[in-house]
């Protein structure tokens, strides 16, 4: 139960979102869910199909440009259109806006990995059909986008004619108001190739700037004779089938890019083709159904008492392993592959939202993550130097392959938290999985590289290290001077790449290392100084650490007096505005306390908890989880458990408005935490695995699995009673609550 | 002597800078000093004719757009160019890049009001001719820009073919680099009619989007019988003249536009042409000499001991009168009618660096400009709602009609000093006039409106009224809380609008004001005690006062260690370094003292002017006079005269490397305010006009005129003595350093 999710309906709003929530992908592949015949004349859907990092480059325009403000901006681009399937039953077009519908209901199966769509229709001539839609982007053939239909008459039919198209000529999707249209921000590709070959229809599309390529080699069929044609045109191609029905089309779409495949683009998609030309969909979904069952089995969270938030984090769950990136060239897009917002860009979202899950459950595609963004080091270094530094590497706030995107630096550059999120993350994965090889050959470098840039932009002053002039998680305040989260992940960042630095020594695999990344110890030192030192401002009135330094003597916000219609503010106030009150636009000390909560003591981090969620509006989607999970540690349940409710279906129910632009992956990511960090309490430290269950009284029980140090731990959460049992690998222990417990294989232990 | 600026060079990099320095205008017209007939073809001149606060509106893209960030700004366009004079002499084009110069020079009169190239030339077929081009922007009227050339055949020469062209087909100047070309930035007139009628050419151009419209009715001749003919196009009206012999040419352009004279615009100008018909080039000379002996007579400033500097400071006033608005409906760009640079825009520059030279001297037009920004009330107004203030009025950082025109907001909308700013000017006015029909009329509601900004932009916090996140004057530090000077400043408006409302209420005037502003007593005791109160950053251990609560703890910047050419920095350093250290771009806390001297004691105005000149850049133009003044005042004699001697001739020696821009107009104010405030120690205040003189010892004398109170006052320094002479007016008595002195009519007082 609850694996699928399902849908009928046809206004325009709806089909928008549906769009984004039924959008099929692999992490490579992303196809929104959009109608193959297509929409009535006045409604705008968002028709896309992309690949993640395929991208192009579009200018950046300022009104007053100031010294290295990008010029460019990296976009993620919707690529060739296959979706598009006509069908005619005795000449009536086929579409959901004529004639009359008899029934209509589309799925989503998160355990099967496709989508489906039922139709009765009737047309205008009075000809019934009963159409069964079908469509998979597969997790075993990374390119393929199959759709499959099925077309029974139900009363007198003499002809059902299918028109399949391939359209090269895309554009991304622009609102009319959106100035950016006219300077050729949308259309972004053009058709360099578009014939018939080998029996498939082959398009290829080059991109203006980053002359990157894209094609789509497709193959279609019918499974009766009849009559068949295509037509090409310079970017259009479309092959036309008509037989006496029933029938049953396939249409199987290979994309490949530049990006993996290089010059062959075009000769890889044949390949690929000629190799799936003995699968047929049932076969394609036998596979997808292998890898699927494969992916649950250890990542399937059971929540017992809650049908919806069942649901509602399954289909979390799924949209993210639909959106990660499994190669070296990708990562998760803030909207994975589900829509163009934020313009297919990676943020801190992967690491301090998104990357736990996948590495408590598939260290494989966690470790990918961080080769990849070990892949922008270089680029992170030459954006330190433009940025003034002299030493470090400063990753950028949103990139595709590495050049810092945003175009307001306030909230966008000025995010240097973002080094010390990312220096976590090599962290958390090192210690959840103790990769040796992997911290001398990549994490190093990233702790050491990041660990000079706060040296290069803090200063010692009157025995403190302080970080000035830089943004926090919570953009309603920008542009500040010892924000707690930034400088307590930096002192997190510093005293890592000391610890890094000399478990290296001792094993004595730093003398390489030393010249390779210009290394001395009294750098070393001056790293470890300035974290020991780091300055953490804390307001002993209010016992809170302030969330920087002049936050708590700002006006606070009147949150109870601001009309609802003025939120979310950003929308509505001048930033200037903002940030002159205390008034937060998501979780920031309070996120700080949860990924390092050893930095305070537990009535700081109750005191600031309860002063800061009074001021802060969660306009922005990272915060609700966060909010749960200190709420679960703080034993604040009822709240704990209202955060998660709105986290664990923020998409589904449309909670932000915009989901149409595509999904909020971080706060899919969120729920998982918002249950495993904070109902289940795990957490990952240099002393191990530790748990802190506390079941929200709403729910029977709750299972899930955790992979540590390559063992598989199933934990059961059954009313007052927790059970753990090693599911592979060696005997562990781990701490429940106080208690150390001991696990062996196949020994449940109840607690 | 010191009334001439000539020029001879040729090169392309001068004859940009002079295009600027030789401008001529009157406040109404400007036209940069182009020359008539043309240049070689690879050199881009910048040929420009401007009328004050004639604009269009352009589109402003932002990357990231924010809440309430204008959408358009206000642009200064370069309007119909009547310049245009081409000499042949017995067919060979004149030239100054062809042929043989045999003599060179131009000149700028600043006692007469014209410019004047005299040339020896002989043309490629060896025809020799000598030429004297005269032209004048006439202050008498103001419509009027006239050119007046005599050419004298030198060795046998048939036929001298002169061709005047008026062309409507006009753009501002761009730079092929310049990313908003594209965006129709530059192109913003059309012709909307181009006719010979009444014997003169009349074009009239139209604007894009404000649909303003700006005529050029142009009147030629020449004092020799020969061939005349005419050519029209749509854009374009060419006079051509062809005789024999010397021959003198004259070209009177009328210009007038639709926010002086609504639709009648293109008839109004033939009126004033048919006015000026009588009037020979000769009486127009005489009757701008005798508006400048009349200017000059209590303007002028007379230096002995130094010519180049009695050159800069009379070249600077005359270009003040050149740029200065003296209608209801223009001010003073920042670089005045002599450039592009800035859009044509208002800044604070005019209330700060310029109003006090015509208050002083011409107060008329010191009143017209308070005027003008009175006009831009209630466009204040609309500013403060958009940004989220309840009350008040929030005066535009950049503007030319009222609508804010900046797009970076941190270095612009945030600068909420600008309201203090202008609150401070007509406080000073009324100082100077005791203007109580002022006052009631303009003042009060100036006030009212400014201090209401204050509350709504300010809190108060443990017994302080503090002003979060704005921007003072120095721009490398922005978005701050408690910035010094913004505090002073508004501390300085707010009492003010309460010893306003107070003496209007003993003089029984404050009834009609306070329904008409909806004024209580509660509220101006809401003003009195957040001025009172106001929060003056000061830190016990410099004895200084902090630029904001946070500039003294962040690093210092070294500036003896940066290299040269990163000079300025804001062209070498992205915003975000700049704000991370103790680096000024301009005198920020050091103007407060300047402006407010009795808010701080004399060791905290010397500690803190010698704690931020060591970190001050004056990458601003407006910061070499502060320092100027203050150096003055503190007795740094040395510092004092080397900081005037680089405002004096800032652009005369193109010291910013961008004159070809425009003149730095605020800056030539300061030199002026560098002698009257810093050298003879003029100041202003409740109890009077007070000197405090110190004649640079590198002078023998310095001479000149103040206005005051209906009294006109000499002021001549030579060696120790300085005296005082009442030349208009009754009695007065001011303050001499610490001595009252009682100033009679005629009777020179010597101290």
């Amino acid at each position: 139960m609850a694996w699928a999710i399902t849908k009928s309906e046809l206004d325009h709003k709806n089909l928008l979102i549906n769009e984004s929530l039924l959008s099929l992908g692999n992490g490579y592949l992303g196809v929104r869910g959009n109608f193959e015949e297509g929409y009535d004349s006045d409604f705008q859907s968002i028709r896309g199909t992309y690949i993640n990092a395929f991208h192009d480059e579009t200018e950046i325009t300022y009104g007053e440009k100031q010294y290295a403000f990008p010029d460019k901006q990296q976009k993620l681009l919707n690529v060739i259109d296959a979706q598009t399937v006509q069908i005619y039953v005795d000449g009536d077009r086929f579409s959901l806006f004529s004639g009359e519908i008899v029934s209509f209901e589309r799925t989503l199966h998160l355990d099967k990995g496709y989508s489906e769509r039922k139709i009765h229709w009737k047309s205008p001539n009075g000809k019934e059909v009963q159409m069964e839609f079908r469509r998979l982007v597969s997790f075993v053939t990374r390119e393929l986008f199959a759709i499959d239909i099925k077309i029974e008459p139900l009363n007198d039919v003499n002809e059902l004619k299918i028109i399949s198209r391939v359209d090269g000529d895309v554009s991304n999707f622009t609102d009319e108001n959106d100035p950016r249209v006219a300077s050729g921000h949308a259309k972004r590709l053009f058709v360099s190739e578009a014939k018939m070959t080998e029996g498939f229809t082959a398009i290829k599309d080059t991109t203006f700037e980053t002359q990157l390529d894209v094609t789509c080699i497709t193959s279609t069929c019918v499974d009766k004779e009849g009559s068949y044609n295509n037509y090409i045109s310079d970017s259009v191609i479309e092959e036309e089938y008509k037989v006496k029905g029933p029938v049953r089309f396939s249409k199987y779409n290979v994309y490949t890019d530049s990006l993996r495949y290089g010059e062959n683009v075009l000769e890889e998609g044949i390949k690929i083709q000629h190799r799936l030309a003995n699968l047929s969909f049932e076969e394609l979904m036998s596979e997808q159904k292998e890898y699927l069952d494969n992916f649950w089995k250890l990542t399937d969270v059971k929540i017992d008492g809650d049908k919806s938030l069942q649901e509602g984090i399954r289909f979390n769950l799924y949209q993210l392993l639909q959106s990660v990136g499994k190669d070296p060239i990708s990562n998760i897009a803030s909207k994975g592959l589900s829509g163009e917002g934020y313009e297919g860009h990676y943020f801190w979202d992967t690491e301090i939202y998104m990357l736990p899950v996948f590495l408590m459950t598939n260290p494989a595609i966690a470790k990918n993550l961080l080769l990849h963004r070990y892949s922008l080091l270089n680029s992170a270094r030459e954006r330190a130097r433009e940025m003034g530094h002299e030493n470090g590497a400063l990753f950028p706030w949103r990139t595709i392959t590495g050049g810092e995107s945003s175009a307001f630096f306030p909230a966008g550059t000025a995010q240097y938290h973002i080094n010390a999120d990312i220096a976590y993350s090599y962290i958390q994965y090192y210690l959840v999985t103790r990769d040796e090889e992997f911290l001398k050959d990549y994490m190093v470098e990233v702790l050491v590289e990041t660990a000079r840039l706060w040296i290069d932009t803090g200063h010692f002053k009157d025995g403190q290290f302080r970080i000035d002039d830089v943004t926090g998680p919570d953009e309603y305040t920008c542009i500040v001077n010892n924000n707690y989260y930034t400088n307590v992940m930096a002192k997190h960042n510093l005293l890592w790449a000391v610890k890094v630095f000399r478990h290296l020594k001792e094993t004595n695999k730093i003398e390489e290392l030393s010249n390779q990344l210009n290394l001395n110890a009294d750098e070393v030192e001056l790293w470890e100084e300035a974290g020991e030192k780091m300055f953490l401002p804390y307001d002993e009135n209010l016992g809170i650490h302030a969330q920087d330094d002049s936050f708590l003597k700002k006006a606070r916000w009147n949150l109870e007096n601001t009309n609802k219609e003025n939120f979310p503010l950003l929308l509505h106030y001048h930033p200037l505005t903002l940030y002159r009150y205390q008034v937060c636009k998501q979780a920031d000390t309070v996120l700080g306390h949860f990924l390092l909560e050893d930095e305070a003591d537990i009535d700081t981090i109750r005191q600031s908890y309860d002063y800061y969620e009074a001021i802060t509006t969660h306009d922005s989607s990272l915060s609700y989880c966060v909010f749960s999970i200190m709420a679960s540690k703080l034993g604040y349940e009822k709240k704990a458990y209202s955060y998660f409710n709105k986290t664990a279906r923020l998409d589904l129910e449309n909670r932000h408005g915009n989901t149409k632009d595509g999904l909020h992956m971080a706060n899919m990511g969120g729920a998982w935490l918002a249950i495993v960090y904070g109902f289940a309490g795990l957490r990952v430290k240099e002393s191990g695995l530790s748990m802190h269950p506390r079941l929200p009284k709403q729910w029977n029980a709750l299972e899930f699995h955790l992979r540590f140090r390559g063992r598989v731990i199933q934990i059961k959460m059954e009313n007052d009673i927790v059970c753990y049992t090693l599911v592979e690998g060696n005997n562990l222990t781990i701490q429940h609550r106080e208690e150390e417990i001991h696990l062996e294989q196949g020994i449940e232990i109840r607690k």
